[in-house]
């Protein structure tokens, strides 16, 4: 769910940049500028639920809202630790912020200050992988996968050799052989290949990135949220401010074949995101435009 | 206008701390909560209008919408010099959080550390001076005054005199006496006794304040606006904590001669204020529960 869609400043309907994900009732939150932690109390997710936090990069509009989102989880009794990981700089900066405001987090945080090419177990299953990307300051993409799942299991077949779904259909599920009225049964009798899980990739505040498919390191990917601040018409300005036209955009998702693009980052110049779907639409067959407490699937 | 009424965290309804003074298009911006710069957007008032920022103590929900508040500024090309008048330590947050997100203000800000007892000139003919308030932390409170305006001119008489509305008139209303006609016409013939100035008092968060009408100065004030976190029943909680309950609000607002009481700082246990204000009212005839964007007059 998107929690804030704007460039720099808000405007009457989009917020400041914050995306959050949803894995079997944790939650992932990407960047955190002010006024997330309203979005998330409009949207009835609880910051308890909130994992690991994920900066891109430290402007303002992307940050601003993480110690006050950090003094509301304490308010809230949390006690379970907390991980951010962002650029260096992070932790110096949420220290001096709650000196300053005599600020004692009642629970653990864990600030892991990034460099690119790390990857970390976040939840079960959820892994994130950091990327260096092309803004005016120290940024970073974060791209978020699940392992791959069991493949599914032919329920009918299993039938036939005398396996019920349960126990034992679990077992060869998880690839272990089973003994079933003195015949072996092996895995790849009832159980299809290994599905792919989920992948994510969010950009964060960038110009084109060369080499992106390898810095990302999968040949195709679910979603990918993508900064396309402008349209073409000003792809100058907008590659010297460290941002991507909705062109590049497109451009991006054809590299890392990605099944759906979502534009997101709109400057305030555009009323409505038509212009940059439209364009990104010419190289792209599946473009969304991010809208704040926008919903959107991550399995494609 | 209340831009948030809501104490530490925001709540479905309510935004953090910020409440905004309109005088002759100027504004004055009093605690700046996260989100505040969000309200102003959605209040259509722009920010480049702040002529000066009181915030009343260093606790994130009173201050944490002030760098993004700022760095809106500047997005929004403002020149104009900006003073931020708050407790001891406001500079160096302001600076290491603007060091952390690489920006450098193309306006000068003058951040001024109060200590209580001071006054200052804000606008034309308005001044604000600074009291201590009892809270958990170092804190202030603020009150705004208004210069004495001149007193109203008798029109009728002054035909009568051979004085008819034009510079003349002016003059008189200055103070100073002018000849008609051969005949000197002194100022309290025709202009009645200088009125007292709008005066408001805003306490941001506090237990009850012993001597507050020698602190605040005045023997009377157009409006208070005063922390009512809880209800009598948390009277201790309340005090404990730094705040106050609606009755002690209500005290407070009988001990200052307030034409109008303005409860706010509502604990999220209340979903109505209503209990809030019906307890004040047994104390105080003029008793209003601050809500979100709410406008009221500061001259009664």
């Amino acid at each position: 769910m998107f929690l804030g869609t704007s460039a720099a400043t808000p405007t009457r309907y989009r917020g400041l940049p914050g995306l959050v994900l949803k894995y079997r009732g944790s939650l992932l939150l990407f960047d955190c500028g002010e006024g997330t932690q309203h979005r998330l109390v409009e949207a009835g997710l609880s910051p308890l639920k909130i994992k690991a936090i994920f900066i891109t990069h430290l402007h303002g509009d992307h940050v601003f809202g993480l110690p006050g989102l950090i003094q509301s989880m304490a308010m809230n009794n949390r006690r379970e630790d907390l991980y951010v990981y962002g650029p260096r700089g992070i932790a110096d900066m949420l220290e001096t912020v709650f000196e300053a405001t005599k600020f004692t987090p009642p629970f653990n945080i864990h600030v892991v200050e990034v460099g690119g090419g790390e990857k970390f177990k976040v939840l079960d299953r959820v892994w994130v992988s950091v990327f260096p990307v092309r803004h005016t300051v120290e940024a970073y993409g974060y791209t978020v996968y699940e392992e791959p799942r069991p493949g599914k299991v032919d329920v009918e077949k299993a039938r036939k050799l005398g396996i019920e779904p349960g126990p034992l259909l679990g077992l060869l599920q998880r690839g272990i052989p089973v003994s079933v009225g003195g015949r072996l049964v092996r895995p790849e009798e009832v159980v299809g290949k290994p599905r792919p899980g989920f992948r994510l990739v969010y950009t964060g505040d960038t110009a084109p990135i060369d080499g992106l498919r390898k810095l990302v390191g999968f040949d195709s990917v679910d979603v990918l949220v993508h900064d396309a601040t402008f349209t073409s018409e000003y792809e100058l300005e907008a590659h010297e401010e460290g941002h991507s036209t909705a062109f590049d955009a497109a451009r991006a998702a054809v590299e890392l074949g990605a099944k759906l693009l979502v534009l997101t980052h709109f400057s305030a110049r555009y009323k409505s995101p038509e212009p940059l779907v439209s364009e990104a639409s010419r190289l792209h067959p599946n473009v969304v435009a991010a809208e704040d407490l926008l919903k959107l699937p991550i399995r494609l």
